[in-house]
C-alpha cells in the first residue's frame, strides 16, 4: 500500500506582497522506499521569512523555486521505513523535505537529532537554522564588544530573539525593534533586553534615539527599508551591520522615491561602517559546534528562552507564513505536520 | 621683517559642482616663531579629493572647514627657522598647512621624510596619504587572492594607480575604471594594468563586462554612482568593497530619481558581499611601517611606476583641483609652491 503525502506548492509568483492564491495543495502517492532509502514522516516543518525570497524569480543565494515545485523549507521527521544502515525507525532526523508531510530520501543531507537535550522542535529554531543564523552572523561579523549597543530588527523572531539574548550574555546592551507593544513587551521582560522599540509607533525613530543614549555599535540587519533609515544616523563611527535580511524589500509598497543609495554610502564612509550579507552556513565549518554546546548549554541553565508559534496542518502553512511575513507571530514559526 | 603667506580660503560653499568662484586668495603676514616653533616654506601642495568633502556642510569623518578658513591639505616643506629642538634649517617635513605658502606651527604633528629614498613629492603620493590608502584599504579591506579579480575606479589618480600595481604584485589580476582612452592606455603600457575600461564610453557596462570574465572580487570604490551600479552585477560572492570615496556624490547631477539601496542591499546579502568604509590612518598602527618598506622597496626595484601632474602656484590651485575632480589630471595631483 503505497503512503501519500499531502504537499504545498508555488501556485504563482507574487507581484509584491505574497498571497494565499499563491499556494496550492496537493495529495500525491510516495513510491515505496528503495534500496539505502528511507520514509520520513513530517513532524514539525519550519517558517522562515528567507523562503518569500525563493517565491520570486530573483538572482540570491540559493535557486528560486519553480512554479509546481513544493515550496523547499526543512522540517524535523520520525523515520517510518529505513532501508539504510545508518538510519533506524523511530530515529528523528532534520532533512529538507519542503512543505510535505511525508518524505522518501535517500540517507544524504539529514541530521540527527538528539531529543534529551532539547524537544525536537526547537532544532528547527533555537538549536536549528535560525539560532545559528544569530550566532554566526553576531559573532562573526557584528563581534558586539562589552558596553556595545546591539540592536536587532524583526526582534521577536526567531533569529532576532536569540540575537538580542547573545549580545547580553556576550556582555553588550541589546535593543529589539518589533512591530506592537506586546512584542517589545516580551523582548523586555521574558528575554531581558535592555530596551525595545515599536517600528509601527508614530515616533518611532525618537525612541529609537532615545532607546540608544550611546548611539549603536551593532546593528543585526532583518529587514531593511524605513527600519535601516531610522538606524543609519544613530550608527557609531566603525559599527558593524551584518546583513542577514530583507523583508522590507520583498513588498513593493515600501519603495521610496527619491535615491536613498547615496545616504547610505556615504555614511559607510563617513563613519567606516562593515556591512556584510551572510548566510548561516557560510559560517558552519568554524562556529557550528561552538554553537550547539554553548547555546544548549544556555537553554539548559535558563540564560536562553525561546517561544514557538505552531499552528496545526500542513494546509495552514501558506496562512501561517503569510502571517509570519506580517509580524503576526512571536518567536518561531512552526506547523505541526502530525 | 615678517613673512607674508598666501592663502587659498574657501569662499563660498558649493551647490552641487565645486566652482572656481568658491575659493578665494588672500595674502597675511605671519607671526615670527615663538620658542618651540618653525617656520615652514612650502615646496608642494597636494591636491586630493577628499578635500571636496571637506567644502561642504555635511558630517563626514572630519569636521568641514568653514567660509573663511584656509582650505586642508597637507604639503611638504622645507625648514626655513627653527626654534623647535627636533628640526633644523633645511629638513624636510610633511604638514598639515592647508592651502598655503608659508607656515607657522609647533613641531606636533610633522613627519620628516627622506629625500634619498625617493624625491620630496613622492611623499605626498605614493608614499604618502594616497600610497598608505591604496595599501591599506586593499590589504586589510580587499584582501585580493592569487588570480581574484581587483577592479579599481579613478584608477588613473594617485590611489587607483597604487591599487591595481598592489594587486598584480599580490596576484590579482587588476582591471581600471578611468575616464578617456589615453587613461586607459597608461594604466595597460605603463601601469601594467591587464585591462582597463573607459567609464565614459558608450559601451561601458559591456566593456567593464569583457574585461572581468570571470566576474569581481574585489571592487575598491573611489568613485560611486553610475560606475558602482556598472560593478555590481559582476561582484562575486564573497565580494570585498573598500568604500574609499564617492566623487559622485559631490555632484548633485549625478542624483537618480529611483530608489537604488534596494538593490545594492540585495546584492549585499544574495552575494555576501563586504563593503566597508575606510580612511588611511584607521591602520597606521598595523600596517605604515610594512607600507614603507614594502613600497619603497618596489618603486627602486621598478615594480611600482607614479606619475605627478604638476601645477605651478597656489594661486593656480583652486583650477588645478576643479579639474583633479574633473579628471583631468593623471597621476598625483600637486601644487608646486616654490
Amino acid at each position: 500500500m503505497s503512503e501519500k503525502t499531502r504537499q504545498i506548492l508555488l501556485a504563482a509568483r507574487p507581484s509584491g506582497q505574497a498571497e494565499i492564491t499563491d499556494f496550492t495543495l496537493r495529495e500525491v502517492s510516495l513510491p515505496s522506499p528503495g534500496d539505502g532509502e528511507l520514509l520520513l514522516k513530517g513532524r514539525f516543518l519550519s517558517l522562515d521569512p528567507y523562503m518569500r525570497g525563493r517565491m520570486d524569480d530573483r538572482e540570491s543565494y540559493a535557486e528560486p523555486a519553480q512554479v509546481g515545485d513544493v515550496m523547499p523549507g526543512e522540517s524535523v521527521c520520525v523515520v517510518e521505513t529505513s532501508r539504510h544502515p545508518d538510519y533506524k525507525p523511530g530515529d528523528v532526523v532534520l532533512a529538507q523535505t519542503g512543505w510535505q508531510t511525508k518524505f522518501v530520501c535517500k540517507g544524504n543531507g539529514l541530521r540527527k537529532v538528539d531529543t534529551e537535550i532539547a524537544p525536537m522542535s526547537a532544532y528547527l529554531g533555537v538549536l536549528g537554522m535560525p539560532g545559528f543564523t544569530a550566532y554566526s552572523g553576531l559573532r562573526a561579523i557584528g563581534k558586539p564588544e562589552k558596553g556595545n549597543t546591539v540592536v536587532v530588527s524583526a526582534a521577536a523572531g526567531a533569529v532576532g530573539s536569540l540575537v538580542g539574548q547573545l549580545a547580553k550574555i556576550w556582555g553588550a546592551r541589546a535593543v529589539g525593534i518589533a512591530g506592537g507593544p506586546s512584542k517589545c513587551d516580551f523582548l523586555v521582560a521574558e528575554l531581558g533586553f535592555a530596551g525595545a522599540v515599536d517600528y509601527k509607533a508614530a515616533d518611532f525613530p525618537e525612541a529609537l534615539a532615545r532607546a540608544c543614549p550611546n548611539g549603536i555599535d551593532v546593528y543585526f540587519e532583518n529587514v531593511g527599508g524605513a527600519v535601516w533609515q531610522a538606524v543609519l544616523p544613530h550608527l557609531n563611527l566603525f559599527a558593524r551591520v551584518p546583513v542577514c535580511g530583507i523583508i522590507a524589500l520583498y513588498d513593493a509598497k515600501s519603495a521610496s522615491n527619491k535615491d536613498l543609495l547615496p545616504g547610505t554610502i556615504a555614511n559607510i564612509l563617513a563613519k567606516r561602517l562593515t556591512m556584510r550579507g551572510f548566510i548561516n552556513y557560510d559560517f558552519t565549518a568554524e562556529y557550528f559546534s561552538d554553537f550547539v554546546t554553548e547555546v544548549s548549554g544556555w537553554i539548559k541553565e535558563g540564560r536562553i528562552q525561546y517561544r514557538e508559534h505552531i499552528v496545526d496542518g500542513v494546509e495552514n502553512a501558506p496562512k501561517a507564513f503569510l502571517g509570519m511575513l506580517n509580524g503576526e507571530n512571536v518567536g518561531k514559526a512552526l506547523i505541526r505536520l502530525s
